[in-house]
């Protein structure tokens, strides 16, 4: 399949960026060598300023907007909450996302720690609290678009397709990908996107989500939280996703594959413009 | 294809148990109504002894066991820690691991919220820790074996064949699978394992670890942790797990399609005996 980079491409994945993948040697099944190239992951330890909050595992690419994205899709750091620094040093593995106040959530784990513990149960709480009041803006979703993207999508130059063992995430605009990012974890590659559209302060009441994970309820609640009215995956769903999915108004595709697919929730908002 | 359990098979996937599949209404591409199974996920809390630690979302059917190898598996849990119940409500999604004492983790918290906070960021580095003593015992991996087990997992009835979206994990001796777990989280599905193989005292030393998920670092530190001295996956690698693999002797296989894959640790503990 020849590669090329769609035109209107903001960001796109660069696969022959140096610390992105290593040359493994291996063998086939026969014994006969092989040389692999092979993703890089690497530890990435997020502080919001002084409160250290997780290590992820990452495709190192874009450490800042990583650490912003996650943040703000646990309901860490608030819109309102300005952001005055992110510093990140790579020989450490460490990010430090820095506000003007504190935070909602310094506050909390500060309450927390001085009763029941540790607090990191009440993250998925916060999440679900989160989308229990979002109403997404209806969007129109184009075959034709899907056909297009997933098109477009395939034949981007990526980690998968030099390496693989890598989720995608793309943000697109009708038939165009806008964004793309990759990682080994597909939430990771979905918070880069949520970080960069916040620092770019893109709108997302007209886009849609194209990713490679499997839709779940996390995967339905990001995107819910992060304002895009339509999400499309070549994989599957769970039940919990689905609900919260029809609860908010976000059209679910998946299982895309050529031209077929499955549709779950909002599939009145289908344009159905290709035979 | 017919599906049929394995002889051997000690513990195997029930899709058609009550609470782990829901039917969801859809429609196809072409806007005709299709009924999907669809997973259900959901949220199960859990604890360590009064330490609340996690919340993740996952396949119900084992709640127990998952959440002792997650304790166990992220180093929370020692051999040496005498369990002296598992209470679940399945209601409130709760489960709660308890000790006759007080565990090294536990103790380890209380020092790190009086200090630097939540202490997250320390349980990889712990994980990382555990595994640099670790030397796996060599075991021979036959092609023929390899081949039975790809063939015997993919025929098991299970969630995966009758909803999708789930990983599995299986357990395996020779060409015999054992234990077969699956869920939406691909570690999931190995905690649950590792919990039955702690609650059954299974000798790992003679096992092949089958998975369906990508073979990432923290995917080749868990088998290693739980001393299983071979992984084997039809998805790809990272370049840390395969560097750690080579370093605890574990033979690692992935990308395992029909009679094609990829060996990038122990080629040499292969044993060759099919065309």
């Amino acid at each position: 399949m020849a590669t090329s980079l769609p035109p209107g491409l903001l960001v796109a994945p660069d696969p022959d960026a140096p610390g992105l993948t290593a040359r493994v040697d291996a063998t086939d099944q026969d014994g006969a060598p092989i040389a692999l190239d092979v993703v890089e992951e690497r530890p990435l330890t997020i502080y919001l300023n002084a409160r250290e909050v997780v290590t992820a595992m990452t495709v190192r690419d874009h450490p800042r907007w990583l650490a912003l994205g996650f943040l703000a899709n646990q309901g860490m750091l608030r819109p309102s909450d300005r952001v005055t620094g992110t510093d990140y040093d790579d020989e450490l593995g460490v990010v430090v996302v820095r506000t003007a106040q504190v935070t909602d959530h310094e506050a909390k784990l500060a309450r927390a720690t001085r009763t029941s513990g540790c607090a990191v149960g009440t993250v998925f709480g916060d999440m679900m609290d989160g989308v229990a009041d979002v109403v997404l803006p209806r969007l129109d979703v184009r075959l034709s678009d899907l056909r297009a993207l997933s098109s477009a999508i395939a034949r981007t130059p990526s980690l998968y397709l030099s390496a693989g063992a890598v989720h995608g995430t793309c943000l697109c605009r009708g038939p165009e990908p806008l964004a793309y990012f990759e990682d080994v974890g597909r939430h990771n590659a979905v918070d880069k996107l949520a970080g960069w559209m916040r620092v770019t302060g893109t709108d997302p009441s007209d886009k849609t989500l194209f990713t490679t994970g499997r839709l779940t309820s996390e995967m339905v609640i990001k995107c819910a939280l992060m304002g895009i009215p339509a999400l499309v995956s070549r994989s599957g769903f769970t039940a919990w996703g689905v609900r919260i999915a029809r609860d908010v108004g976000l059209t679910v595709v998946g299982r895309l594959k050529g031209s077929r697919f499955q549709c779950v929730a909002g599939a009145d908002r289908l344009v159905r413009d290709v035979p």
